[in-house]
């Protein structure tokens, strides 16, 4: 099926891969259109065409800062998006504290998170990656015996983005700061989701946000950095974002994230109202009709749009496929870009068994989900997997 | 006046500031419009709806290969900007050689070169800021005496931001393979404006480009990495870009790119029969009109678009304001945005002297400026000056 005719109608995509990336919504491109061609000025020049720019640029910091909570506006740095976030606060940590060489994270962290720590370990960094428990809940016995005075970075995410468990930021934070380290959260699955409030969490110290994850353009981040905390750039060069990050500012996707905060702000009430409810029934339903199913993480510690599942005897790849036949979009927790087998680097942290962990299908909803689409899905996946098990090798 | 008022139509604004971002074209917008909103998914999914994203990128990734004449379309990363090539290359070459302590570098890069140069002499390294001539010329004597078996890089810029002078990139990039360093080149300002075919310079290991220097988007750039050099990314996370580049595709950035460099190629026919005509007219005419200019950098060796003039005993910014007063759009070479007074570090390395430096004025066209707009610049800013040297304390 083309790109074309999936996207013609509602009624041909069911979209639920929301935690991949999410449909811009209509008054962010609105929020950004001018900026594409008409007012393309330099936000830097002397000139007022360019000069102009500038507030509607520090207009969209002041609506970022303004749904994070932040003390001030100046907080928050424009980035090209979750990776370049996550990687400048771990860079700056490090190279703030020269003299300390061990940094800690969790196991089941994103890619931005973890490849970076293994490539300071290749420089020579300690690193300890904290476990998770059956349930993907973070290990704070583990994590308090390994944090040392010679730990010069926490890096630990707040939601998962394959399970949607949430971490306990600040408990972790207010203990990361006891040793005197910076603390960085990558807070990319929460936004949007659930509310963020930093002046109420004094310990996080670096927080990243991706826009294209909350309805945003692609190509857009935000890191908040703590106005006491150490800090130094990753991209150096131009004066821009206060000397933070270098580069002429992508003006439309910076005033589009903006307007992408705002509504995230409200949608934060559908979230809870609507598609929590839409998601457990999506759950509760797959799990009773279909035979040998198990759900991966929390149900009662997570964001309130994702759901994990596990069906025994099947292949996840194998599944996605099928439903893409229907126009149903999801992830499969497998390591499928790579070319390997292997399943996901979080359910094997979870220890979910090898049979449940290679057909694991992670559904991520949104506020644009509607009933109709989930049952759809209700409809179609117990029939899918249906056939795949009688083609199993798996399954005797 | 307003931003609004002034593109509400052309006659308003006369933008002669090029070198600093250029107008999205329309077919650009057009190309990049359709993953804006509707074609939203991620390229890296295995429902079709996402996964059919990826030809676009590839595809855009053929046409930026196809404008610089590369061996392959996988030697082209996309990045967030000029700014990002420019930080990835120089980074990639200090770990790729980790036991090279030297750099090489021009004193009159772009700031996303010079000022990574400082962050790593502070951490360590030595480098060499070659010098260049009154009229901007590389100091190629110099370069010869500095480059040794230590130099693990070599930065020289193609074509100056500020005066359009050119370096002479091949011989420089040849040399600097006998001494086994590499070679980047900041490309920003030559693209699109001369042709770039780098099949015939295999010396150049490493190239940056920014597409909204060539009426593409903001936020987005390329880096050309030959084929069998060295390279290290800057940023760590997922498999994108051939693992060289983490980060969710900015699709529509990509595709609007990839579309802007296959105009930029029509362009540079524009730029050799029109564009420079128009300059040659600005110039001419002002230099003709006004008493005591002069023109900053190689006449005989720049890009078609660009000419920087010095009015002795006036303030560029003065000028710049009061030629917004009619609309009209141009740079400073001083570093106004710094709150310094001091010229622009270009002019300085080229000992423009004070009276001149201070009252220098980059008029930067593209293929959209009009000989009406031309004209109205050589009507106008006659008046200006002589208005502002009026008042003068520099001119007794």
């Amino acid at each position: 099926m083309s790109n074309k005719k999936r996207t013609g109608r509602g009624s041909r995509l069911v979209y639920l891969d929301n935690n991949a990336t999410t449909q811009m919504s209509k008054p962010v491109f609105d929020a950004m259109s001018p900026f594409l061609r008409k007012n393309f000025g330099n936000p830097s020049s002397i000139h007022s065409f360019g000069g102009a720019n500038r507030k509607y640029v520090e207009n969209a910091r002041k609506q970022v800062a303004k749904f994070l909570h932040t003390k001030t506006t100046k907080e928050i740095i424009f980035t090209a998006g979750g990776s370049e976030s996550d990687n400048t606060a771990i860079f700056s940590a490090i190279n703030s504290f020269p003299n300390k060489k061990h940094i800690i994270t969790s196991k089941v962290e994103h890619p931005a998170v973890l490849e970076v720590f293994k490539h300071l370990q290749s420089r020579g960094y300690r690193a300890d990656y904290i476990n998770v428990d059956k349930n993907g809940n973070f290990d704070m016995a583990e994590f308090k015996s390994k944090i040392s005075k010679d730990t010069a970075l926490v890096s630990i995410m707040w939601a998962n983005n394959e399970t949607g468990t949430l971490f306990p930021i600040e408990e972790i934070a207010k203990i990361t700061k006891k040793y005197g380290a910076l603390f960085h959260t990558d807070a990319v699955q929460i936004a949007g989701k659930l509310p963020i409030n930093l002046q109420k969490l004094p310990n996080i110290d670096m927080l990243s946000l991706s826009a294209h994850k909350i309805h945003g353009p692609k190509g857009m981040g935000a890191l908040y950095i703590k106005d006491d905390a150490r800090f130094m750039p990753l991209l150096i060069g131009g004066h821009q974002e206060f000397g933070n990050r270098a580069g002429t500012e992508n003006v439309a996707g910076i005033v589009g994230f903006g307007r992408a905060c705002e509504l995230a702000t409200k949608n934060i009430k559908i979230e809870k109202e609507k598609v929590s409810k839409l998601r457990d029934k999506l759950e509760k339903q797959l799990t009773k009709i279909i035979p040998d199913t198990k759900i991966n993480g929390d149900i009662k510690n997570r964001t309130p749009n994702t759901t994990n599942i596990s069906f025994k005897y099947v292949e996840g790849e194998a599944i996605l496929l099928m439903m893409d036949e229907f126009g149903i979009c999801a992830s499969s927790g497998s390591a499928c870009t790579s070319g390997s087998l292997e399943p996901s680097h979080v359910l094997r942290a979870m220890n979910v068994g090898f049979n449940y962990a290679h057909g694991s299908i992670r559904f991520s909803l949104s506020v644009n989900t509607t009933e109709k689409e989930i049952d759809f899905v209700i409809k179609k996946l117990p029939k899918i997997i249906k056939t795949l098990r009688a083609m199993s090798p798996f399954k005797k």
